[in-house]
């Protein structure tokens, strides 16, 4: 069995605003926040992310999220669990992933539209 | 003389804030919009953006924040003045822009350094 690689997660002294704003430049990276912001605790991959994308594609947008420091994703036997890296990012950059959410509106995608 | 093309804005409805967030993804052009809403009127290209940047980098920053939405360009005679979508930005997305030049630091450039 091959052994796998740590996450890598900025310093919070490192992240930088324009990385976050690239990150949440997209609507799936958007939805994955939004929905681990609407979660209580740390959610796994396929419950953040929109299900109807193939894994390889999600695992890309969990990497952008977590090299810009929005998030953290930490291994739990077979699974990743990912949760936001919210208060070091609204202590370093105020009410600014508060006010993307807010102006986001949710993904339409297959898995939201059997949930309604 | 050749004929110059006119500028291409999207229209408000079409705005998407995924774009304004691609298009402020960068420090020269986060730089260029806070000197734009601080300015009081249109402001021509050699004085909204750093002036350190060859015109041809210039020229394409001011395309990706006007096809984003978030800048009007209008030729006068010979110059190119441009100013801030802000109302209809902000009406479509409320506080994000705001939100992300208060968190914004001023890009250290030559013309800002000669200016202190």
């Amino acid at each position: 069995m091959g052994v796998q690689r740590p996450f890598l997660h900025p310093p919070a002294e490192t992240i930088r605003l324009e990385s976050i704003l690239y990150a949440l430049a997209d609507p799936v990276r958007l939805e994955i926040v939004r929905r681990l912001i609407s979660g209580d605790c740390p959610l796994n991959c396929s419950t953040a992310a929109p299900s109807h994308l193939p894994k390889s594609t999600q695992s890309h947008h969990f990497q952008v999220l977590r090299e810009a420091g929005l998030i953290q994703s930490e291994r739990r036997g077979t699974e990743v669990v990912n949760s936001l890296r919210i208060h070091e990012i609204d202590e370093k950059f105020p009410g600014v992933v508060a006010a993307i959410l807010k102006a986001a509106k949710p993904l339409k995608c297959p898995d939201t539209e059997r949930a309604n």
